[in-house]
């Protein structure tokens, strides 16, 4: 729905706004803001070697070319700067005009998540910490932070948690959906560990850096494809977790999917069930059925929401997740921007709108 | 539905017999059975080289070694040989105690499908044609053969498709779906036009040998996991046809979807729509919605069939994709086999039964 186009924000009547907490905003710390949170040692790596993600980029950005920083055109700060990173636009544009309860900040690049040297994905992770604090959720306390962690190391990963969890503005542990495994084996282990341990939910964000082609049958020809292919990595990243045990081990375990669809999900679960009740002893440690796992441990975030000819059907796929699983996101400042006044289908009653606009989000992430 | 352990075939009482025509048989040549069919310089080549596929099984196995060639236990003739490979076997087991009208067979391995060398690949499938009607079309009119394609090869492919369509005990040209590259991409070209020149359906069975990592995080853990791949694989290669201009370039071509499983059509169907009509302009060659292009081009197979806890779920899904897409389809004689008696849900009136049994196929092939 491209509407900021054709409706500006601006120019849009008052009305009563729901309360809206928003679990997907995208704020960006160019290199430099960050370059004060790295000790002196990664301050001069960083000017030798530069970012050197796991694919980097040799298959080309992974955005059109046309929407730079995949911004919504009205978010570029008028005094300079990238969509994301002006904290004073982002309030008027969005926290202010939309009524923005609470925002969950979920930082992508550069974050350090897909580095390759290790060390040096760990110190970039921590100082884009220290920065969502210091220079978003401090003098914003609307804007709540995410824990990066450089995950493709679980210790390290384990280690930024524990240093980031007694503070209550980090709301959740951030992962991209691309990584070098399946986000279900062991290698990960570690993060669920300690997210479990502090009670914080674990967001998946789609994209990132696997090096791995994105099919089974290489590199797709077009960006649509590529639109396409974060709804089946997220069937094989919720099927890893389920068969590996992940979530039989930490029934505790919270995991958020974000910007990834949902309606594929139903028809996953009736699969995974199916084949499992036929093939359960390859797998003895996943002892009940994979859509309980699955309604157990996931949520999932609205935008981009799927749009069925028969909203009705929208409503069932919402039915079988369960209606307080749904939390809403806008995926501000990016240029598939949801609009909290237009994206819910019209057919949600009162009741159902409240929780997916914020009742599900202020459950799952204790906001007072 | 592990039926056929509980309920041997045998045992089971009489009942009317629905006319059934199965979609997805699977006869076996053993390499000795396709030596006659193959020259001189093939013969030496397969005692000097072997079989080469083009992931070479490096990765292990397909299949659970418990169920040696993915068979049924009682589907081993017991006079020796391999499952589909004794026509008498078949005939009493399947066609005669089934009643089955017309059986689609899909020979999978030795078909020179995935062969490395491409021209052993298209003499081994050439063999595997001839073999098809001398063993079992020519001796038992009921089974229909498949014309096996050197795909990786499009001109080869087009080559025996022209060789073999006048011969109406062929009734469709058979692919795999894990190929070299998507099977949108311009080099399968020649198979589709050659398919719509003679009024073929194009089926394409899960499985093959693409070489690329089953996920976009590498190879899964576990059986159930390439068993969960299969669909989204499909959906990768459905997003293919469409984007890369297959289905608006060859309106009359039929594809045929065989054991990819179908409930996660229409959420892929929403989820195209909605990113098409906003990127359309990446594709200009896709004027029409993809929704509407996949219902144009696209058939499905029952086996194996989503079970959602609601069987009105599977009856909706039914409804998006066409209740005249639905082909019945047992997977004769591997271990997952679909019952004929049993597999479809009870909440189906008898005129959908009647489509799905037989109608939908009787009219795909052409059946008199």
């Amino acid at each position: 729905m491209n509407v900021e186009l054709r409706h500006p924000a601006r120019q849009r009547p008052e009305r009563v706004k729901p309360a809206v907490i928003d679990c997907d905003i995208h704020p960006k710390a160019p290199l430099e803001a960050l370059r004060p949170y790295l000790a002196k040692r990664w301050q001069d790596y960083l000017a030798t070697y530069g970012v050197r993600s796991r694919h980097g980029f040799a298959k080309g950005y992974p955005y059109p070319k046309g929407t730079p920083q995949a911004a919504r055109r009205d978010a570029w700060p008028p005094g300079g700067g990238l969509p994301g990173s002006d904290l004073e636009l982002m309030r008027t544009q969005h926290l202010d005009h939309y009524g923005i309860e609470f925002g969950v900040m979920n930082p992508l690049s550069p974050s350090g998540q897909g580095e390759q040297n290790p060390d040096f994905s760990a110190a970039l992770a921590s100082a884009m910490n220290d920065w969502q604090i210091a220079a978003m959720s401090g003098p914003e306390p609307r804007l709540k932070a995410s824990i990066i962690v450089p995950y493709e190391d679980g210790e390290a990963a384990r280690a930024e948690i524990h240093k980031r969890a007694a503070n209550r503005d980090y709301v959740q542990v951030f992962l991209l959906s691309r990584t070098a495994e399946a986000l279900g084996r062991r290698r990960y282990w570690p993060i669920y560990e300690a997210a479990v341990e502090h009670g914080l939910p674990v967001g998946i964000h789609v994209f990132g850096y696997s090096g791995w082609a994105m099919t089974n049958t290489g590199w797709p020809s077009f960006y649509i494809e590529e639109m396409t292919e974060h709804a089946t990595s997220s069937q094989a990243l919720l099927t890893s977790f389920v068969m590996e045990g992940v979530f039989a081990r930490y029934p505790e375990l919270k995991i958020v999917l974000i910007e990834s669809g949902f309606a594929w999900l139903p028809a996953l679960g009736w699969r995974l069930d199916k084949i499992w009740k036929r093939l359960k002893d390859e797998v003895p440690h996943v002892t009940r059925a994979p859509s309980e796992l699955i309604r157990q441990n996931v949520w999932v975030t609205t935008q981009p929401m799927e749009e069925p000819e028969d909203p009705d059907h929208l409503i069932e796929v919402m039915g079988w997740i369960g209606q307080d699983r749904i939390l809403f996101a806008s995926d501000y400042p990016h240029w598939d921007f949801d609009d909290p006044f237009l994206a819910l289908p019209p057919t949600l009653d009162a009741e159902q709108r409240k929780r997916i606009f914020a009742g599900n989000a202020r459950a799952l992430y204790r906001f007072a």
